[in-house]
């Protein structure tokens, strides 16, 4: 009969590395069944739990802008009760992904090619930046705002981001705030600008 | 390869005994204990359950600009693992309250006086506003892009706003954008406006 | 970049706050998508999102007898997936809200005006009560016996009550155990009295 | 002011897709370790996972009154973070488990031995009773008054109660309402009697 | 008003027993309603809430080789949203319960009669055993391999077991990996050992 | 006895309305800050936030056996309440990686170079398998049993796995069966082979 040492030496590593309370914590509601199988399938077999939709970002070219490919519920229904779910990006030499928000789960980014500056704001507005290479990985807490730009004017990048959510979502600032026809004075007054600004990044971003 | 019928015949069946709905997505996580007593207390009493910081907004002359005041847990302890809190919105008239996202919860407006314009973005960018008079209520989802505005030029209005947190964060895009160092090439390029105008819009943001 | 110092300052006073153990967490799992559209709605907009049951409370003559209006997922069904509610609550001079629970979340209350005894009791029969004035909150921990009591003989009291689940639902006491043909021997023996207390008891709740 | 349209079609094309079914509802948050192994023991081994406090039930002379022994995570701390917790019930011939809740979890009831009036009552009022005989499951919903009463006048029974939490909590109604010391004047009212009832009541449960 | 030592006190002691964090909480999400009825159900009673499956098992003869009875939201409907099951388990003489393990909730063992040996594996490869005797309890954490071992060569023993899930799954090993066509070289691999000991595992295994 | 059809018309309203969808059943329940500071630090910026230990892996020889590289909560404290984590897997031609659970988590599996042969086994007892392509994704729900397979003689495979837990957990079912001194009596039992057999496993998989 063993005993629990290392559990134990994990949790006094935990204790001597966080001191204190301890604020947090999560983990996954579950479902009441293995999977959700969609109804109008007569046979459930191993290509329901396979996404193919990726196979084209393989030895494809370049994207010529900033590029987005999910894999979420909406796209690979299997998982839907599995809470978790993957983004690819693409960012060609000197492009952003610009700030955003996941409402539904932080993002684990791991970026697999290229260097990336990334950052967050978390609510009492600090900025966390920090300057990626290859084989980094980066996260995003739950909800804050955070952009990813590749500075290198030469070399593209690529990134693959992990969601603890099988449908995390995604705020785009830019469009959201100014591809919405909010009001130009509620806009204005917000950013404590004047209506001719604002009418001038509405129409830089019309869709 | 096998298919998965037992677990689609199981699905099937719930399918025929419930016929339909859908019921249920939401709710809280128990604590273990009917509340978090602070330990340096000897004594808990009525009082540690009571918060009287909202008392000072009875009868108090009109807020000179729009201000928000806060009943969540950093102000009372309490409301740790009961997952709700609440915050005072005043609007001067013609003042707004700039878009913004609360990370972790929704939010429930009620209208106690005056009107409102309210409206938030969904992560399909659509905008959904509404016209409020006294008495009204309005639910922002959990996580999206929302502001409201007080267009009446005359009267103030006032609002309580409840949350499904203890802590449900706020993120104010206008100063969380640009009033945090964010790179001034970044901003540009994801709004797709020149530096200029960043820089202008930064120093109309600046604390 | 700028350091977590604040964020930083927030947990050490939580640390020293509660000193030690941490007991309690809570949150609200996610729905899937922003909102939880009905399926037989066309268009959503934003009346959707908007509740107008309360309009008919302003400026209405005071209740005759407490009295209580909702705002949760039966009469509002925006609310399904956000984890929030109202309730208004009015209470002529000398009436009282019975002791009751909510099975599904604790309830905030605020007391808008008037003024109000509030009290409850924890799993280990501690009674916690305090005398409210207008403008002050009152947490109600999750699944706990509580009251409130308007003890001004002149005045009426309002108050709104926020819950962190769109559906908390309400357990009355006295009609709970009274009137609802539970064995008139079995109440007897529970509360140590006679058949003919309880016969009078219900007598006194009959609907 | 637009519609709702994408995200209606996404539920709709779900609908069509998973066609009805979907029940799941409930599950329990993990912890982000096996279990939580208390931090002042050195060496955790079986018996850190054992509770031996129901051996003194086996073959002991029966209760002489109604007797609950629980085995949840304050008399068993390997519970913690498991979600889960019993409790053993000893009904004397004629005696009755008074009207209570657990505001933190169901009870799932497994009568061993003899016969049981079981029942419940549910937020709309609706009282459901059961006669349970030896065998029998009843499942009380979470937050609900319950009871059970054993109308044998010969035999004794004996139940096991399974929680969905380490620990549900119990509420017991006629002591948290009538044995501490909330106001008579308060009990009078909310129950429509008179204070003597109510004194005369909380003389009888006086502990 | 009472003050509330007697909770204080269970918090000071949990905080001297686990000297300084806590990771780890556990509850479970409510359901919107009170239960979940099914919609062909015309008229919900307490026979909906009540499970005679395990009737049979009163009285009946021992069994005669390993024997687990469910009662899970599969057999029991009315435990949907409710988290919580029950299994009865009986153990001939000599009998095993083979390794196994359940995807969606930890197992709460109470040995009823006879005398069990009974283990688990954490994920640091640690072996926790017990020989439990009549009346003792043992938890098996969440998701964790466990078995149940009945080595008196005399006499049975009869355990019931509690989880914190309605539907708490059960994956057990020896078939899983030995009864489902995984391919022969797969598991040799797996397991260091050839592919004739494998198909020879897979002989005695076959349904 | 009361009929429950006050709380069935409810169900029943629901169901009209809102017809047939709503799938959501997941998700992550939060933390009340933005992210978990550990408490010994005195200021948090960027690099708290980022994990470099995945930098050896790019460009580096590939493995000589099958390897897990991990990034969750015990190697990148950072994700501590954010409800994700990864792991990179290097499968050498011919190498697989053995039967396992992850307890806490599904694994969503993207094959980023080579094939795979992929397959999980749900609770009753069906076998789902796959032959991956590079690109292509792979969920395995959460608690069962799967594995992986490289079945290239020749070239070697790599996949990067994101797990909707922080700290998903493994328990290998060849060491955890074979290797951590469970008796062999009860393994020969539970594995329908003889002493000898066991004894033969136990000896090729000790560590």
């Amino acid at each position: 009969m063993a005993s629990a040492s290392s559990t134990f030496k994990f949790l006094s590593l935990l204790a001597a590395l966080f001191a204190v309370v301890e604020m947090a914590i999560s983990g996954d509601p579950d479902i009441l069944s293995d999977f959700v199988a969609p109804l109008n399938l007569t046979t459930v077999d191993g290509t329901f739990f396979t996404f193919t939709g990726m196979r084209a970002l393989v030895g494809a070219p370049p994207a010529s802008a900033f590029k987005v490919s999910k894999a979420s519920a909406a796209e690979f229904p299997a998982l839907i009760g599995q809470s978790v779910s993957y983004a690819v990006l693409q960012f060609p030499a000197g492009t952003t992904n610009p700030p955003h928000t996941h409402p539904r789960s932080a993002e684990l980014l791991f970026l697999v090619d290229g260097s990336l500056q990334v950052g967050f704001v978390d609510t009492t507005n600090n900025l966390f930046t920090q300057t990626l290479q290859s084989g980094d990985m980066f996260i995003f807490p739950k909800g804050l705002v955070h952009f990813q730009y590749n500075a290198d004017s030469q070399n593209s990048a690529l990134a693959i981001s992990a969601f603890g959510s099988a449908s995390a979502g995604t705020v785009s600032l830019p469009t959201t705030l100014f591809a919405t026809s909010i009001d130009d004075n509620i806009l204005a007054k917000a950013f404590k600008t004047d209506v001719a600004t604002v009418q001038a990044l509405k129409a830089g971003l019309k869709p």
